[in-house]
């Protein structure tokens, strides 16, 4: 590995202020006058304003692109619905009404299915892995492959780490349970529920807790505890289950018109590509915190933590890869992506299950055993 | 959470060049001529050259740094003992010989075993969890408080997950093996150790393999599979033991002159915890996606993959939280910091046993039985 700074330049010390500091130092060149243009985008995000870590992620973007080139390329904010409807977010990005927007691929699973694995698919990577394969395992290549045919680039942009599965009014046993359950669960998930026997209903969030008052639905399926806290699920379906395992590493993206990004200049797109890296370490990182304090609530406040019964998940993970295969045969763009995906995913769970997995086995059990 | 952005002045679509594209909309204030000065600081690494990812995570900050300030921010970067040695690194961004080093806390330990904490110290956090702590569970804060008495401020800055547990000559199938074995194994993981009758051995990285060669030693940990199959110990001594206790998520660090930080204009400052939070998610990613081929290689080699005994796991858990008890009697920083640390340890392993930890485990369970 090597760098680009030119060792022969570099030979003094460097000094902040444009004066020589000490005797026989080469003096900085002054800094020429910027030419990189004012720029305005304006974004629009997937979810409402209230939601205010997974929302907020493309405001801590947006802030530090801001700051890091002097108020040149500000990207302003708008929440979902307020200049664009979420469903419409990457058609109003191919169509440049807005530059960029920050959403979840798996959105778009309407349009092709293949949307989904730059998020997240059942039983796939966690948000490590997940990075691994975005950043430096062709992941962001084989994305972008795929979405240049919708006009757009696709940034990863936030991260929630494994997901809560759900709420349920009464409690689930096993896979019998779930049989004409109506819950709120969309895309693929939603899919393989339905070969499950539940009764998949899409519903944006803030219809969830009256649908579930009114017992239109009897259980939903929304983010983690700190979201679903503020929801208020708890108040009429107590029993909360874990994991999802349809949502084990969620990688948000911010998906720019991609003519306007290949126009930006070169400084602005490193600038954004790194703003983005930076956000989706933030979000991880946030939600890790806020997580860790909204389940000791919800438990304080009664919810019954229960784990998901290993016959659903052995059914799910079933139909999981039934349905995977189908889409190999429906879908081109899915056959094209999938067999590296599956590869790199299995292959890293490999490495995983060695020192990862082992480590935090025992510091799990540790406290388990009240140590 | 709100924006800082002016919504009034932003009505209008933004505009690539500095022209108006549509009726009515308001033109972008022209780019002002940058004022910022040119700077170039001198970074020295803890670690050579060849160690090319942890070594590249400083080149691939300064890369950045360089690209997006067009330039004119430029960091030049020497490994360990080119111009400053290994463990003097924070001694000469203390006197500000250089500007900035980018090494491990934990190599500071003979100053006091604080400079752990941000870093990793046994039986610790992991990868995410430890981000969860330092971006937004106080660690940052509460690591350069300690910090500011060595003059530096420190960013996270790379990362690595949870390493290895060493090379072993002769199989270690429970405590008892490990009496007298001479091991090479530095810091707080030696201290806890010699409580286990190894004898600690402190060596650089080049000098492992002849040592091992010689029979100097019997052991030796270094990081992960893609960095210690370069250095060729599989040779040697083929038992490779999984995971260190010691290592769970272990935070390499760009440590920043303080006086230097804090004279950085906004703009640069940004633009720097900007770099160094996408060089510590690059660094990740990138072990992760490395580390993966390089178990299969190992294997593949005969390299005999190995659980901890339990036993060895159980004593260096208990001799672990003495150790820190003893340091609390001892050393008043870690008085300071380690109950907040623990705090939010504890709290945050609960919450990960809920959804992420039963995510991984039915996959890697999965695995296991061959589906």
């Amino acid at each position: 590995m090597t760098h680009t700074l030119n060792r022969r330049n570099f030979l003094s010390k460097g000094v902040l202020a444009g004066v020589a500091t000490a005797a026989g130092s080469t003096l900085a060149a002054p800094a020429i006058a910027g030419e990189l243009p004012a720029l305005r985008w304006r974004l629009t995000s997937g979810f409402p304003n209230n939601l205010d870590t997974i929302y907020g992620g493309a405001v801590v973007m947006a802030e530090t692109l801001s700051k890091i080139t002097e108020g040149k390329f500000q990207i302003q904010v708008f929440q979902a619905g307020e200049i664009v409807p979420g469903p419409q977010a990457l058609d109003a990005v191919n169509a440049n009404t807005v530059e960029i927007a920050h959403t979840c691929g798996y959105y778009f699973t309407g349009k092709d299915p293949t949307f989904a694995i730059g998020s997240t698919i059942p039983f796939g990577m966690n948000a490590r892995q997940q990075n691994a394969w975005l950043y430096h395992g062709g992941g962001n290549e084989a994305y972008n492959a795929f979405l240049a045919d919708y006009g757009v680039v696709g940034i990863p942009g936030g991260a929630t780490g494994a997901q809560m599965g759900g709420w349920f009014r009464n409690e689930i046993k096993s896979l019998a349970d779930l049989k004409g359950v109506k819950m709120r669960i969309a895309g693929i998930a939603g899919q393989v529920m339905a070969k499950l026997g539940v009764v998949p209903q899409q519903l944006p969030g803030g219809d969830i807790y009256p649908a579930l008052e009114r017992g239109t639905i009897d259980a939903a399926e929304w983010i983690g505890p700190y979201d679903d806290e503020r929801l208020g699920f708890y108040q009429i379906a107590p029993n909360y289950y874990y994991p999802a395992y349809w949502e084990g590493g969620l990688t948000v993206h911010f998906f720019v018109n991609k003519a306007q990004y290949e126009a930006l200049p070169e400084a602005y797109k490193v600038a954004l590509d790194t703003a983005c890296k930076a956000a989706n370490l933030n979000m991880q990182a946030m939600y890790d915190v806020k997580n860790t304090t909204a389940i000791r609530t919800l438990v304080g406040k009664g919810v019954k933590l229960r784990p998901m019964p290993r016959d659903i998940l052995d059914a799910a993970y079933q139909a999981t890869f039934e349905l995977y295969g189908e889409f190999e045969d429906k879908h081109p763009a899915w056959a094209k992506i999938y067999p590296q995906w599956k590869k790199f995913r299995d292959e890293s769970f490999q490495w995983f299950r060695v020192a990862e997995y082992s480590y935090d086995s025992y510091n799990y059990a540790a406290q388990a055993a009240g140590k």
